[in-house]
Parts: structure tokens; sequence; C-alpha cells
């Protein structure tokens, strides 16, 4: 039961989020691969509330919410911080974290949903890509929070490599680099790091998987 | 613009987690009194993204969301910790602030809608008490950490005051003692705390302002 154990699915953000952060800490684990359409007694027996990806396991003892589990690992293994030292500092980064968290859902919305649904998880992605351009990145930033990636900047990874997939297999153009400048610098700068940039997942397989899904979800719905 | 300001209103029990966290702290703050009917100027320039209370002010720097600005009053003044120091425990923590912050709004939805909505956020309440009840506070603790009050339970603590008063608002019975045992022996525990007992908001005013504001949604969602 020792080591680090990360349960996860290989196209989730919240997964990447984590091996994203495990990787720039240079610390070793053993990568689990869930299948959520049929749950493992692993994850139930460590996630047995909200029963989803990703758990950290460290140590036989789990820990579940990505961006709890950021903070475990930043707190656990200080090497490359993911979070400023300044107190302020930090809060306005967990604001940022929490506002991803509780803003970036619209866009998974996007393929699951049609008609209404679909224009409301739009529209809010569309609120969600200014506040980004005219609060997040203001001031000529490399990174959400200065010249180093962040913690941040792993919590809006959904934007920066989720939302064009998910454009394609909606048959919507949501995002504009001309519309959102700022946005789409970061986009360039976060996928150049080479941790990010190895540790994406495939564009071609998640649009297959997601098309799939898409369209048992609006068969299921029709029915 | 030096010292702590907090802009709140007396009612919300998420100003009331940062005026409980800052009385435990004995930290001196000036309270300013929010009107949302009416947004002051001060509020939209220091949370101009989500507009909304509570906002602590620092030195001339504001901090938004009631459980960031538990986690930088924890960080910025040690005294009297409101977290556990190990990070294993922290994670723990931080999953059940969480849990409450994503679970406990279904309690102001009660007062707020009628009908299937109503239904929706009774269930949902249910929920979150089962699982407090299961999950939370089982191992005969005295709160959710332990001995100690924690930042857990003060972000639990509309379950522990609003709920009531809610009940009586809306004219319905969820909370059971006898089907919530546990969870009633903390609501005791946490209400036994000085600084908690003597910072709640006044039960009959509170019913006042909020059967108001119920009937003043359902005749405008009526119209």
């Amino acid at each position: 039961m020792g080591g680090v154990k990360l349960v996860g699915t290989r196209i989730s953000p919240y997964s990447c989020r984590v091996v994203w952060a495990l990787k720039l800490k240079n610390i070793p684990y053993e990568y689990i691969e869930e299948d959520l359409s049929n749950k493992s007694p692993f994850l139930l027996q460590y996630n047995p509330i909200h029963k989803k990806i990703p758990v950290l396991v460290h140590d036989g003892k789990p820990i579940c919410e990505s961006t709890i589990i950021l903070q475990y690992i930043e707190e656990k293994w200080p090497q490359c911080p993911l979070l400023p030292s300044d107190p302020y500092e930090r809060a306005v980064a967990r604001f940022w974290i929490k506002f991803a968290d509780d803003k970036s859902p619209s866009i998974s919305k996007i393929y699951r949903t049609s008609g209404e649904e679909q224009e409301k998880a739009v529209k809010e992605t569309l609120e969600m890509l200014e506040t980004m351009e005219k609060h997040g990145l203001n001031g000529g930033k490399k990174f959400f929070l200065g010249d180093e990636i962040s913690m941040v900047d792993m919590a809006f990874g959904s934007v920066a490599h989720w939302l064009g997939v998910i454009e394609d297999v909606a048959g919507l153009k949501i995002f504009e680099a001309k519309k959102f400048p700022r946005v789409n610098s970061w986009i360039q700068n976060f996928k150049e790091v080479p941790i990010i940039e190895e540790n994406l997942p495939d564009r071609e397989q998640m649009f297959a998987l997601l098309k799939h899904r898409r369209e048992m979800l609006l068969a299921s719905n029709a029915n």
C-alpha cells in the first residue's frame, strides 16, 4: 500500500491536473486507469462520498478532489512550488482556482447537451473567457501569476486543451483568438511547457471518444 | 485604508464564517454592512467579478470568497489554529470545507423556491445531512476534526443555525434529531462555543427578513 498511486482517466482534465503536478515535482507514482462505466471497488472504497476520479492514494491514505490533491502535493513536496509563498498572493491564486473549478464545468456541458441547455453552457463558457481575459490575464503576464506556471494555470487546463476538441465534437466555434488575445497567448505559453506538452491527452483519441459519448447521450435523451 | 475591514451582511452564513474566525483569533476589524439590494461602490470595486459578500479588505487589499478569506486569516494570523498542521489532515479538512461549499447552498434554495424546485432542494439537503451523519461525524467526535472547533465546523454553519429558521419560513420539517443524532449533537456543541453563540444572527429578525424575501420572490415568480 506504500508509495503514491493515482486513480484517474487519461482524458479527464481533473486527472491531468494531478499528473502535471506530480511530473513537475518529479514524484514517482503508479497510475491506475479507471473505467467510469464500471467503477472499481478501489475507487468506491477510496472515494465513497463522490465516487469520482481523480483519487491520490499516498501510503494507503486517499485524497479526493483535484484541487485538494494539488494542495496536498504542494504541502507534502514543496520543490518547484505551485503556489506563491505570500499569504495575499496565495489568496489571489486560490480565488482563480475556485473560479476555474466553479466555471469550467460549462465546457464539458457543451458536448453533453443540445438546444437551450447547450446555449446556456456556451454563454457561461464565453463569460468565463471574458473574465479570464479582462481580470485574470491582464498586465502582460506569461502565466496567471507571472513568469512561472502555477496551480492556477493547471486549474484552467480544460480551457487550453479540451475546449478546442469539444468545439469540434459539438460543431461549434466558441473561442476566437481575436476576441480573447490574452487567453490565446496564455494557451500557447501553457502548452509550450514541456511537462504539459508531454502530458496532454491525444487530440484525435479524445475527439473520437467524446463524439461517441455525445452520440450515446443524445440518443438516450431522445428515447 | 489600513487595518482589517469586513464587508458583509449580518444574516449571511458566509459573512458569519469570517466574523467567527476573526473573533476566535482576536483580530480587531471594522465591520461594514452591505445593502445587497443597492450594492455599494466599495463592494463593486473590491469584488468586481462576483460582486458578492463577504469581502475582507486588509491594508487596502481585497480578499473574496469566504473559504478563501478563512485560509488567508489562518495563514496571516496563526494563533488559535483553524486547520490541522499535518498535510493529510489538512486535505481531509479541505475536503469537508469544499463539500459544505458545494452542498449547503441547497439550504437557502429551500426558502427561495417552491414546487419541484423546492422538493429538489429538500432532497439535496437531506443527502448532505446523511453524508455528514455517516461520513463526517462518525467516531464520537465533538467537532468535525476532533475536540476543537475548526474551519470545517464554520463551513457547516448554515446547517447549525440557518436550516431551522428556513424550515419555519418554508413551513417544512426537514431536520430530525432522531434521524441525524450525530449532526444533532454537533449542532449543540457548535452553538455552545461562546464566540459562535455570541455571533449568530438573531433568530426572530432572520425569520422576519427571510419570510419577507420569500413572499417577494414567490410574488415576482407568479407575475
